[in-house]
C-alpha cells in the first residue's frame, strides 16, 4: 500500500473497512472492502473482502481478494487495483472468506498473477 | 493466535473489533480491542489498539499491544495476553496508534518484551 508517509504508515481496520476500490484502468469505482481477512497466526492481512454490489453484474456476493493487489490513492481516497472485470469475473468463488483453505487459495492467486502471501507460489 | 483448526485459520477484521481480551493469570476480563493497526506496505497487523474503560485504573486512553502478545482463546472466547497490569500501567505513552513512528515501536517492544513484527530487536 502506497499511501505517502505524511498519512503515516498504519491504518486501522475500521478505516479500511467500508473503501472504495477503484480500476486502475479507467480509475472507476468498482466496489468497496467489505472486511479484512486476517490469518491468525502470522497476523497478516491475507485478503480484503470485497462486495461489488452489482456493479460489473458480480451480484451482491463477496470476493476474496489479495492485500497485494490493492493500492491506496490519496488523490481518489480509496484502494486502486489492476485486477480487471474479467479476471472478477472469473475468480474461483469461495464460501465464506474466513473459511477458505489452502488449495482455494492456490486457485485464487495464481488466478490473479499474485505471489501468495505465505511465499511464492 | 491459537485457535483451533476448526475454527479455520482466518478471521475477519470485523470480529476482531470489540472482542474482549482477559489476562493470563487471573483469566479475568481486562479490556476490548477495539481496532487493528495495520502495517500498510505489509499488510501485517502491528497493533490491536486496546480501550482498558477504566478497568486497572488506566482510564479511557488507547493502549497499542503488539498483535504477537494476544491468543485466542476458544473456552472464554476472547484474546489472553500475558501482558501484566504493572507492564500496562508503565506503558510508554502514545499519540493515535496508527501514528506512531519506530522509535516508539521499538520502545513498545522491548518494554513487553515482544519480538518487533518487522524483525527481532
Amino acid at each position: 500500500m502506497n499511501a505517502p508517509q505524511a498519512h503515516g504508515k498504519f491504518i486501522t481496520s475500521d478505516r479500511v473497512q467500508g473503501t472504495d476500490v477503484y480500476s486502475a484502468s479507467e480509475r472507476e469505482r468498482i466496489g468497496e472492502i467489505h472486511n479484512l481477512v486476517i490469518d491468525k497466526v502470522s497476523g497478516n492481512v491475507a485478503y480484503a473482502d470485497m462486495t461489488f454490489g452489482g456493479f460489473l453484474g458480480l451480484g451482491e456476493g463477496h470476493y476474496p481478494i489479495p492485500w497485494q493487489a490493492l493500492k491506496y490513492d490519496t488523490q481518489l481516497d480509496g484502494y486502486v487495483t489492476g485486477i480487471t472485470e474479467r479476471q472478477l469475473k472469473r475468480a474461483p468463488e469461495s464460501g465464506p472468506p474466513d473459511q477458505v483453505d489452502r488449495a482455494f487459495e492456490e486457485r485464487l492467486h495464481k488466478h490473479y498473477g499474485i505471489p501468495g502471501y505465505w511465499g511464492y507460489i
